[in-house]
């Protein structure tokens, strides 16, 4: 009975809530500047107490949702008015500067803190006490960052939200939980909304993605219950994986996944636009192999399937460039066999990759593979400068301390993993005992590690 | 965290529990009569103690579950088989009959009872020692039922199994659950099938039932916590609905709940054959009445829409016994005038609901829908015997307590609504104040309480 | 907030669902004989439907929780004379006898024990519609229990009400839990309550229960669940535990539980007299055995430090009867020396033990241990008969396939200890590998197993 | 099941996820710097990853609570030394400086905000990653606060580490919950160690104030789910009440909550000394009259039982400064004739409250009270100045928008009730249509409101 108790109970708690709210919202605003301007002054000045402050920021909350974008801009602007003061900050700045020894520059240094914390922060923080405050906050950044456009204001206050962001959001807040087919249908809902890497076409291929075989966690915050931040989907299979098709394929049987020997990460998916920039992947990963590891005995190979979202882009510009100094000769050859017509080696690869269905096609693909294959390593070794790997994905997962293990041809035939991948999936390889190692040496000194395979590859 | 370690644990704990069952079960088979009759002896004679009973009954239950249905008829007539020592009934009886004081008699007849108690009772009260045995139960009465085929000792088990789960499944020990879209989708997916009176097409159509102007209660039982009895659904409205196509509309708009003031309860679906003759519906109805009533405050009518299913069975079997004898000289008059083609009028109203689309088609539904409405409130008020109602969805609620109240022509346009009741619709009433009254009419003098309006229309 | 929407709406409801009931109550019993019996024909008679039924049996309920003594005997002589029809016995008595064939049989049985099935059953069974409407019916067999006194009638009522409370008590409806420090107050508040071995001597006694190196499980009904069925209390230490006092002693210092090699279960209470006969601690154990060896790997021994209630009991009828038949020599002499002005051997022992504090007495306590430690050992392994041993404690551990595996002298120091088992205390093994052969050796021929040192002291 | 597997299991996960950490800590601390600085500079870098520095971080916070108060300040200074580059923030100010529009300004403001951010603010958020992490914070704040003794750079520490709890702890991420029996012995052990107003002498007293006519509401947060941040206890009763001891009386009988018409809020006690002037106080009061008064209907007013405790302090001083002035000429009178022997009326007051049990004799009692009533009345409504009523429990009620409603003399008889507040204690009420109204009056002009009564009192 408690189940209905509660449950009925609490839509007519959020009834209720919501009707007390109006009335005093209404009641607050009678009386005097009901501008956005003014309630905001009002919040501020903590006009009627501590909680009617939070009423009429509720009141303000409500009102930005029934703004259109211009004026939720205008908006913005007004609340990032609310700047800290000038004289009190310049004040502070000539205590700092006439600071000598360290004791008085740390109190100076804290007083000018102080002086610069933004009055429009604690409104902010405010907004909170509306039902779903949090997630407010967290659209409401995602509305910023697509509307600063070079306002400096703008600007300052976007970077306001994303430091209570942060604080709010560390990894320390979050909970990981694991989604499966009896998680709630609203949540698994979104999560169809939200998968960025492999498309999840329909409840029968989400139910599959969630077998016996198959797992998937995702970072929750305790005040977005009903939102994931991010979640992972991973396959436990024999071996290492070489494509998702394979993977996602609804007719495949179910392993028993006390036999599987590997984990295979093949989609990792941010959901919250509002939250860039605060980063969860690598414990994400982390703590997803330490549950496997100890659920799992068996389990001796944990590696991501994923996609090479800029080869294609950076061997078509490569070939526009350079023409055919990207091949050998042998190569070379190879392509005009296989299309004869073509004025160039690298023409006659970009001819291949562009035709519909060349996967299929034994001649082609036998033509283009080897070369793709031995580029893509390439790409993905020596692209991009020593802070930073050329393609994403990888400077994503050499950052959390993994490395190329192997690169596999063909393994996404998919609309999009042929355009954006050329088809290639590569194995990044979380080695538990030398994450921390490997991390070093790419975060360090921009060393990327790879198997000998690989490198070898990448050298040819 | 300790979602995933209690779920990933969860997992494992099953398996190692099936481990160890294993390796027991085998451990208790190896040395004595591993056959089916001989591991029943050993389950009842309690061998290796309490605890390895039960280990051996899980065997047990696995096997059976591993049969094919010819096996599985021979597993239960083994089953049977245990019944009351003949002889120890005998005596029981004698004692019986020769206790002449009330004293001797109520000792006699305690005693008999333990005689009779049969040995396959604890048996199958073992059952519920592998995981989900109470649903194993429950599907194992379901098959029985399908299976006796007039075999006396399987109707003799059948009997023991259903007294065993009408003890479990008392209403005192289950559950009121609302279901939402936020329930687990594995629940969900379950309604889907379950679903017996309007179709459900789809997780779309699903979602929309779970709308916030609809309502779905379940009973579940604590020890089958996956799986819904019996389920209701309701739709909030205003004013008594006429139509289940417009409740059903995914293109109709969503009312404030608030605003309502009809509960429409559209379909009730038992959901487990194993459950037959074990009735909840009359307390699910009371209890979400109930429920709805406390939640919101300005329901005041509390009403099924509900099919008819017997109506056109009747009216076909009426046609060809009595031909013209049930219309009147108008409505002949008015059948003819829409098929002139017809050799009698009870002729052409055949003619007329065999038609595809007829509804659609003004002049037929003109002509036909007046003598319908008239011949069903006829059927539900009439036909049948004086404890019961021919239609057998009449008989259910006026033995919860309802009365006719409305009968809605062209309610229902399904295949399924026009075959079996000429799309025709009842809104049975239930009146909180009168459920009790209407309940002892039925039940005791065979009333069938109706609005003034139908009892009007059934004279006619 | 839902904490306490629902906390302080579960009371209103609570408060509504008994003003609801009241009001029904009172309804139904204005127009109708609304004697005792009077209501309970009107229960079984079904009258208002189902949903009636459960209100008029809730009042029935109440009235009897508001009955005296007495008043509860003529309630329940009442309830008793609802008995089955004598008639219909008596005919299914006479298919019965006139069936020839198997077939017949089985059907007449069937058919005799639907017979006998009395009314009262169903009148029982409504009661948990009441709220704790479970625990009442264990309350009222205790009290049932209490108050049979040869009256047929009641042990027939009482014979009934254990069969349905034997259904919904199997083992396999029961939840075994953890009862820790953060277990609710009002349920450790009621752990003090039911121990029945050892005193809880207030909250900190119990909170050093509840320390990380002790264990605290019990056995829950979902009907009953602030109620636990039976706990048992489990120490992790090292070695074979000797002294219940140091295993209590609140100022010992906490051991690791990682470090611990041996459990011991060193109290075990049943907390609910209704449910006496129907039982479930050898399942207590097994399962607490098996989860204790999940969480620690260390674990090697599995034990108990049990009490041997009946042992003073015993010794002192046997010296009363056979005098020194019962000691050696060489312990006659050693006696004499210790109590010089006893009239023999065994009237030294006695009055030794009838000492107060002799366990603290060099001479005294030399004198006596070793023949206590031998005539205990002679009392558990050979007096009762092949069924059942004399002391119950040995009983229920033999019969859970335990072994007699070490004697303590002056292990239990307080007074019950003293004075019931002479201050002694066993350690019954459970050996998970033998448990199912010892359980076997006990039950089918009567074998109680025990370590060669207890063998040989039996022998001595 | 599940309890024991998660509660087994959590405890497992707990000592793998230590031991884990141990090594990983020892790993990371063998080839490097391993002093404490050392390991704080490398968790800022993030030496081997994100993961490796918050487990570097969790190793830091272990060695903090192995040291002694010496070494933690050490510790903390060493953390505090993690302060903004000075280099950088000098360049920023200069950039500030030389900002002229708005624009530029915005812009230059925000880069000197990231620039004051210190990095030893990064390290704090970083022990979040420690089991209790959030506790471990507030605790260290609060070693702080009591250790800064004037060193500038601590005090900047503090000031950071209230910014980042002040974040963490805003009301919109507090849990308000309702503790019963019901709630673990844990955290109700808890509530008797942190009651600071009215101590709870021992389970039964407590067990008293958890009655169905009391309520005891407390605010958590969702990371110290076992910790109060505050906590208040509300009786149900009818009338104001005017004695704290008939309050507690464990022998007064208990009243049916619904017959309430008045929630007296008796005690609040903070419970985190580091979560000092962080305030949720006047939240906890507005949402347990919401709670209450949607869950007792007949509730119509809402007050405390509050303390003076400044009441004697200021009375004493005032006799020192001022003798007779405070008193009229009838009270020095009757004061007089109460002890003949005192010096002056003021003396004679002075003797009277020092005497033990004054309240007891009829003639002191009589004496005293009408002029410690007119006294306190004045001490309330016009001492201290125009933004703090001298009383610091009569600030925080007027603060929180409640109004000085009646004096209660002799309401307080325990010892630190008669040294503190002379046995007074004052009804503040809180009327829910004028808090917000009070509120204004008292934080905008000062403006203390009473009602009539002590208005005229305090003139008088």
């Amino acid at each position: 009975m408690s189940e209905i108790i509660s449950t009925g109970l609490f839509d007519r708690a959020i009834r209720r809530i919501t009707a007390v709210w109006r009335e005093m919202a209404a009641g607050v605003a009678s009386d005097e500047d009901d501008s956005i301007a003014g309630q905001m002054r009002a919040c501020l000045a903590g006009r009627g107490g501590a909680v009617s402050a939070r009423n009429r920021a509720a009141k303000l909350a409500e009102t930005y949702l029934f703004l259109d974008d211009d004026g939720r801009v205008d908006f913005l602007r007004t609340l990032a008015s609310f700047d800290s003061d000038a004289d009190a900050v310049a004040a502070a700045v000539q205590v700092f500067q006439a600071a000598t020894d360290e004791a008085a520059r740390a109190t100076a240094q804290m007083q000018l803190r102080r002086a610069l914390e933004p009055p429009r922060l604690r409104l902010l923080t405010q907004f909170t006490a509306i039902p779903d405050g949090v997630k407010f906050l967290v659209d409401l950044r995602a509305f910023l960052m697509a509307h600063v456009r070079g306002d400096p204001r703008l600007a300052a206050l976007e970077s306001d939200l994303r430091g209570l962001l942060a604080s709010w959001f560390d990894v320390g807040f979050l909970e990981l939980c694991r989604i499966t087919w009896d998680s709630p249908a609203a949540l698994l809902e979104k999560l169809v909304g939200y998968e960025a890497v492999h498309e999840i076409r329909g409840w029968r291929d989400l139910k599959d993605r969630l077998d016996s075989d198959r797992r998937c966690y995702a970072f929750f915050h305790p005040r977005m219950p009903a939102e994931p931040l991010i979640f992972v989907e991973v396959a436990l299979v024999e071996g290492l994986a070489d494509s998702v098709q394979r993977l996602l394929d609804q007719k495949a049987p179910v392993l028993d996944p006390d036999d599987a020997d590997a984990a295979i990460f093949y989609s990792i998916s941010n959901c919250q636009r509002g939250l860039a920039g605060i980063s969860f992947g690598n414990f994400l990963i982390k703590r997803v192999v330490d549950e496997l590891s100890t659920e799992f005995r068996n389990l001796k190979t944990f590696a991501t399937l994923s996609p090479v979202p800029g080869f294609r882009r950076w061997l078509d510009a490569r070939v526009g460039e350079d023409a055919d100094g990207l091949l050998t000769d042998d190569e070379r050859t190879a392509l005009h066999a296989a299309v004869p017509d073509a004025e160039s080696g690298a023409g006659a690869l970009i001819a291949i990759l562009a035709r519909r269905g060349w996967l299929r096609d034994p001649n082609l693909k036998k033509a283009a593979e080897p070369m793709l294959v031995r580029l893509c390593a390439r790409y993905l070794l020596h692209e991009g400068n020593a802070r930073r790997a050329a393609d994403q994905v990888a400077h994503f997962h050499l950052s959390n301390g993994a490395r190329i293990e192997r690169l596999n041809p063909g393994a996404d035939t998919s609309e999009k993993g042929l355009k954006e991948s050329a088809g290639m999936m590569v194995n990044y390889l979380y080695d538990p005992a030398r994450i921390e190692q490997y991390h070093e040496d790419y975060a360090g000194e921009g060393k990327r590690n790879a198997s000998t395979a690989v490198r070898r590859l990448a050298r040819g």
